[in-house]
């Protein structure tokens, strides 16, 4: 294999060496037409930049650290897949640290961060978490925190984030027009504003609809799975079970099917399924799920990129809010 | 919530300071049964220490590695999981580092390690991996490493990996007692060990049963999803395509479902199906999928606590070689 490096690229591009470094750390020195045309190339050589030799060149850590709870749910996979390509572009490491859902491991990862083991921070909340301090302490230290999807309400810090009320909102109203008269909703989280958010999107659709539906029924899931099975299969198995339900979150899509089949409840003639979801096997499934997916590869993006403009360009992002659009999709758990 | 330090454990243990820290850190002047008081009652109180305090007085990083080709793969998820329990006892730090399926990622990875930044490693190679002088240079550098599942052939390292001759072998019998005659192996790599270890064990199956059977056909795969998919496609829609796949990896199953779909081919009637799968959606698929899963959960603790052993006892594990079998768990894909 051909070792790319600065020099060959800037060779087979015409241009200084200096010219190629620059429009690959996206410095403002150079048009938009050359970083394009460095880029491109650098991509077709799958161009790898050396972020050990720039780190010692720049005196930075040329390392940014992923915190998010966990690692087995397809939308943090899909995050961090792009979070990867943007990092690896800009000549930056990526260190992935799992919180498992607690916030003392989230405050004990966030603590060591101020000894400069790092030099920004994108972040997905923990369960847990409704205690920011741990944050703002690097905030105030000069690391740059982004979130994205689980984000600190309140907090000032840069955000990307989906339209969960809409998105729960509309879920709910599919499920009305599917005929379902009692919508259950399973929480994952007393803390998380993206949990609440979702949960106010739900119920906002049942009070506009209640002449049609039973007043909201909120489940409150945990994050243990056998737990969760067993808490799922006692209200499933109830006489006055719901007829549609919406998880909150990916993982309570596996105990709800099972729950389902050991009981004998076929989905979706008597109970339709609804789940926040970005797995790639949900259209094998059996029935595929109908599931709000949200744009994980382009919040991954997104938040990487506010990130490095607050790293590189030393702006501040705190202020910054992107909120995408989740898409609902209509499968076979609805039908 | 109440701070659990080592100060309170030693009080509720009636136990001095100083033992119930060499107890959690596994020291031999502890004994068994004291270690077990400690662990269990460390456990209840979800004790957690506080890596970056015990690193400043031991002057260590106290920070493991991983590094793994990518998380979206139920296997290392499930993994993961295990050796961020095992490390959180021991009061190490976890970073995931990710090498995206990329030789010169891992190779960058790796050589950042000679810095000091990690006292260990556990890891799983990519599949492009087939020279291993950046890990031997980490090994003779005082750095262990310890491989798991993916393990580097030949090159002088611990090892966690399953019986995967023996179980690509025993999938490849199941499809010949169910009457296949035509059985493909889809391969994930020209480098690892592990790829050509089940492609053995499938020759070896089809080959002792060769009146049965076809010669054997081996489909290359890459880590291209969406080549994957018009792959396979394209094979599955020829005249003389196979009646049974058994696919080397776990991503190559929603291809496979996908391009059945679309083309019509009914599973298991028309294809019959095998995955090496740790999904925990391989039971609600349509149809649910028969699967060789791996002991992940196992192989993560196993290889983390080699790696403690080297680390915490100055015990080489070098010559340490553990082999988990795998299961078999038939489902409808093959009924």
């Amino acid at each position: 294999m051909r070792h790319v490096n600065l020099q060959l690229l800037a060779k087979e591009l015409n241009l200084s060496i200096a010219t190629v470094s620059k429009a690959l750390r996206d410095s403002h020195e150079i048009s938009a037409g050359t970083k394009k045309r460095v880029f491109d190339h650098a991509k077709a050589l799958n161009y790898m930049p050396n972020p050990y030799a720039s780190s010692l060149r720049r005196k930075k850590s040329n390392t940014i650290a992923v915190v998010i709870p966990e690692v087995a749910d397809s939308f943090f996979s899909q995050a961090i897949k792009r979070i990867e390509e943007v990092a690896q572009y800009k000549g930056y490491h990526v260190l992935i640290y799992l919180t498992c859902e607690s916030f003392l491991k989230e405050q004990a990862i966030l603590n060591e961060f101020a000894s400069g083991r790092v030099d920004g921070v994108l972040m997905s909340l923990s369960t847990e978490t409704s205690d920011y301090a741990h944050i703002e302490a690097l905030n105030n230290n000069n690391i740059p925190v982004v979130f994205f999807d689980r984000v600190a309400d309140g907090l000032q810090a840069a955000k990307v984030t989906t339209d969960d009320f809409e998105s729960a909102y509309r879920a709910t109203r599919h499920l009305i027009e599917k005929g379902c008269k009692a919508i259950a909703y399973l929480s994952f989280s007393e803390c998380l504003s993206i949990n609440h958010q979702r949960m106010q999107g739900y119920k906002q659709a049942l009070t506009e609809h209640k002449r049609l539906t039973k007043r909201p029924a909120v489940i409150h899931c945990s994050n243990n799975p056998d737990k969760n099975f067993v808490l799922l299969k006692k209200m499933l198995g109830k006489a006055n079970r719901p007829d549609g339900l919406i998880a909150g979150i990916e993982k309570l899509t596996t105990p709800v099917y099972l729950a389902c089949s050991q009981l004998n409840i076929r989905i979706p003639q008597q109970l339709k399924v609804v789940s926040f979801s970005n797995l790639d096997t949900a259209l094998i499934l059996n029935p595929s799920l109908t599931a709000v997916t949200q744009p994980a590869f382009e919040m991954g993006k997104t938040a990487a990129t506010l990130l490095f403009k607050s790293l590189m360009k030393r702006q501040s992002v705190k202020s910054e809010l992107v909120v995408l659009p989740s898409t609902l999709i209509i499968r076979n758990s609805t039908a």
